[in-house]
């Protein structure tokens, strides 16, 4: 029966998260709420991507829904902070004359010369290229056409990636642009010479899930009770690893994260993370006057353009004991392949609906690889934390063998829209069972969420 | 009277170059059409932007017009290749909210602030930042407040900035990102220097005009006749500077190169562009065995995000005499800081409509100047030789005061629908005398072209 897709819809998926914060002081209103919805693994959830650069976002998604003449569906997204997204629906639409028509099983036989046609359309290319809406589009589109491909296949799609011949997951890259530093013989080797002992880790992370970290505990503007209050329940839990957001203050800076390192004690991990705030220098002086916590890393000191930027702060922290990450607005492989020769990071934090898709995210988890450097990715928003998770169960069976120093992020947050939603144990990513990517959502969600005309919407727009 | 903003429109406008292109062979059909549509200045019209990249561009502009409480109009607009335009309109449109409503004065008071409010919205800068389609969103909003800016002032846009306290426009400038290489005192430092002997320069641009090169003599697969008349052609109307492009086929290249270096002799300046064809290490083999036609410049040698791979490039053809030129596609002022922090170019071209208009290419013009790099601005297109004239005029008045191995792109096509067109004499660019920022097009020109319900579109879908 073929796959051969026969329709594709894209909608604009909202969820309300800005507008719940009523009232004077917005980050109690958003403790309150949090602590209403969800107690399931006693973490507050976090609302705010960012609270310095991405005030009061209302996550959202660009969903993709794959029809085929088989039945069989696709279900794929970007993810947005709400305004805007109809600029990402708006381009998934303009993608869509090169994708409807075409068989799972063509796309698949040359993935490849795919993933360039949508990316290097001859018009369309000019508005990237492979960067910014028209790359979120791609993403969408792409991460539909995987979890079609992992459904056909009947298999979550770590397992389809970690069951396949390394020269068909080579042939999914596009190396164009990044043979200066990974040809495809190189990765080919790679994925060959991680052949060896790879049942055993498959084994291992379908028994203990692979580790990961919590945002979720010490938000800007918190109180001392309300920060010692989440500490102890996240422990508890089994949490081991915290990342604290720094940036707007830094005398408040070293109050939270003197307390958080005083409540998980020097053997757990503290991580903190900027989110763009500062210039190069001020970047420097800012994080080693927080030295003194032991941070593992600053994450997203600066623009996330500036490669020579994250260059010299990684050179002036590495004495200090402090490493650099980044990735999550990283828009491309090219990008990801200078930050890695640039010695520009320490940590690469992949997004699976920022760059290509997994087309994409496969060349850097290999790149990285190369250069040694660990993967720790971005999660959180809606359905980052379902999707990425296959890419660090391959990335650890298939590609990197290693743990050390590596963890995915958690946040506890509208994981009940999703059908196969992720399951946490012990502050471990339990491996998904289902079959696909896990991005697809309940479709009564869906509909209530729908932008502007979906019920919750209505509702709010009637206040 | 206020020129308080009240209303913002953006209209899709596509021109059908690439229907032009009917028959077999392309090239010989767009031949025919330029010479049939364009014999002012004797040269071929540039149709295709690369032809390697971009094939069968439908030229194409996301068109704004601000209407204000005075009746006085601000026109701007983004350039695009045709399919996704619609997607740049939405962006625009996203945008309209921070716009309508203010007043020039508001907005010129505090331009940073104003730059900033539409490049850091908390919800839409998700989806670049600052890159790809809600940069040139930006581009096409800015460029129209600037044009309203200038026509308040009774100027042409240039003229505003040369008569523009150094402090004044030093407060257009959102430095964020870039004072590792340029801070605001730094900048204010260089535009006072300039100061010294701008009235000769303006009183020279003025008898003069800014000098010109193209890039329409020698498109790939002309045959040898066809080469040598344009060049014979160009000559004759006082061309000494010439664009060739290459990449699709190395002996092709080398033909067409020596047949061009032979007929315009040692003297005259002869570019080389690539428009992203290569990686690194392809870039340099083959830019070496055209070495002996002596190239001042290759450009785009490979993609527009790879400023390492521009380093390296540059590196290895510096012993060869041959400089690396970009710019065209670089996203915003933390790429173009860090092209210039690694010697990733030696020719900086900065684009009208690519940025975060006037205000972001000042930046870039004045990080230049730290860094000595000549500026050479890319053209072409549509309207993109109107507006970029402005910012070099500026640029040699107020900046960099020099004309070494300095020049800006011309090619002559679609000036028809501007109600100031560029003139060009002999293969001068010169200086502007209407109000405004020349992005005006007749109204007839953009109801006719309206994408997908203006005549020309009618007629062809009719085809």
């Amino acid at each position: 029966m073929s796959h051969r897709i026969i329709n594709m819809t894209v909608r604009d998926v909202r969820f309300p998260t800005s507008l719940e914060q009523h009232g004077s002081d917005a980050m109690v209103s958003l403790y309150r709420f949090t602590r209403r919805i969800n107690k399931r693994t006693r973490l507050r959830p976090l609302l705010f991507l960012s609270t310095l650069q991405h005030t009061d976002p209302d996550y959202s998604v660009a969903y993709v829904v794959l029809d085929t003449e088989s039945g069989l569906k696709g279900f794929g997204f970007t993810f947005t902070l709400g305004k805007g997204t109809e600029i990402v629906v708006s381009a998934v639409q303009a993608l869509a004359g090169l994708v409807v028509g075409k068989s799972l099983e063509e796309i698949v036989s040359n993935f490849r010369e795919f993933y360039r046609l949508l990316t290097s359309d001859g018009q369309m290319r000019w508005l990237g290229p492979e960067k910014g809406v028209i790359q979120l589009a791609t993403a969408a589109v792409l991460n539909a056409v995987w979890d079609l491909w992992a459904r056909a296949e009947d298999k979550p799609l770590w397992k389809l990636l970690v069951d396949m011949d390394p020269k068909k997951i080579v042939s999914c890259i596009d190396f164009r642009y990044i043979t200066d530093v990974l040809t495809e013989e190189e990765a080919l080797d790679i994925l060959v010479k991680a052949q060896e002992g790879k049942q055993q880790r498959e084994n291992q992370m379908l028994n203990e899930g692979y580790p990961a970290y919590t945002t979720s505990c010490a938000w800007l503007g918190y109180t001392d009770q309300q920060l010692k209050q989440l500490c102890t329940d996240a422990l508890k839990s089994g949490w081991t690893k915290f990342k604290v957001k720094v940036g707007a203050d830094l005398q408040d800076d070293m109050r939270r994260c003197r307390l958080i390192r005083q409540m998980i004690g020097p053997n757990s991990t503290l991580m903190i993370d900027a989110n763009q705030r500062w210039d190069v220098d001020e970047a420097i002086s800012w994080v080693s006057a927080l030295a003194e916590v032991k941070p593992l890393w600053i994450e997203e000191p600066t623009s996330p353009d500036d490669i020579l930027g994250h260059a010299a702060i990684s050179k002036a922290l590495a004495p200090l004991g402090i490493g650099v990450a980044t990735g999550e607005q990283c828009h491309n492989r090219v990008m990801f392949k200078q930050f890695l020769q640039a010695s520009a990071l320490q940590f690469v934090q992949i997004d699976s609906c920022r760059v290509g898709s997994v087309n994409e995210n496969l060349a850097v988890l290999l790149m990285a690889h190369k250069f040694r450097v660990p993967v720790c990715p971005h999660a959180g928003g809606v359905g980052l934390c379902e999707l990425v998770q296959h890419l660090i169960l391959f990335d650890y069976i298939c590609v990197s063998a290693d743990l050390n120093n590596r963890m995915c992020e958690y946040v506890d947050h509208l994981h009940e829209h999703f059908r196969s939603p992720v399951v946490i144990k012990n502050a471990h990513y339990m491996a998904p069972k289902d079959a696909g990517y896990s991005c697809e959502m309940f479709e009564s969600s869906v509909e209530t969420h729908q932008y502007p005309e979906g019920g919750v919407w209505k509702l709010h727009m009637k206040k």
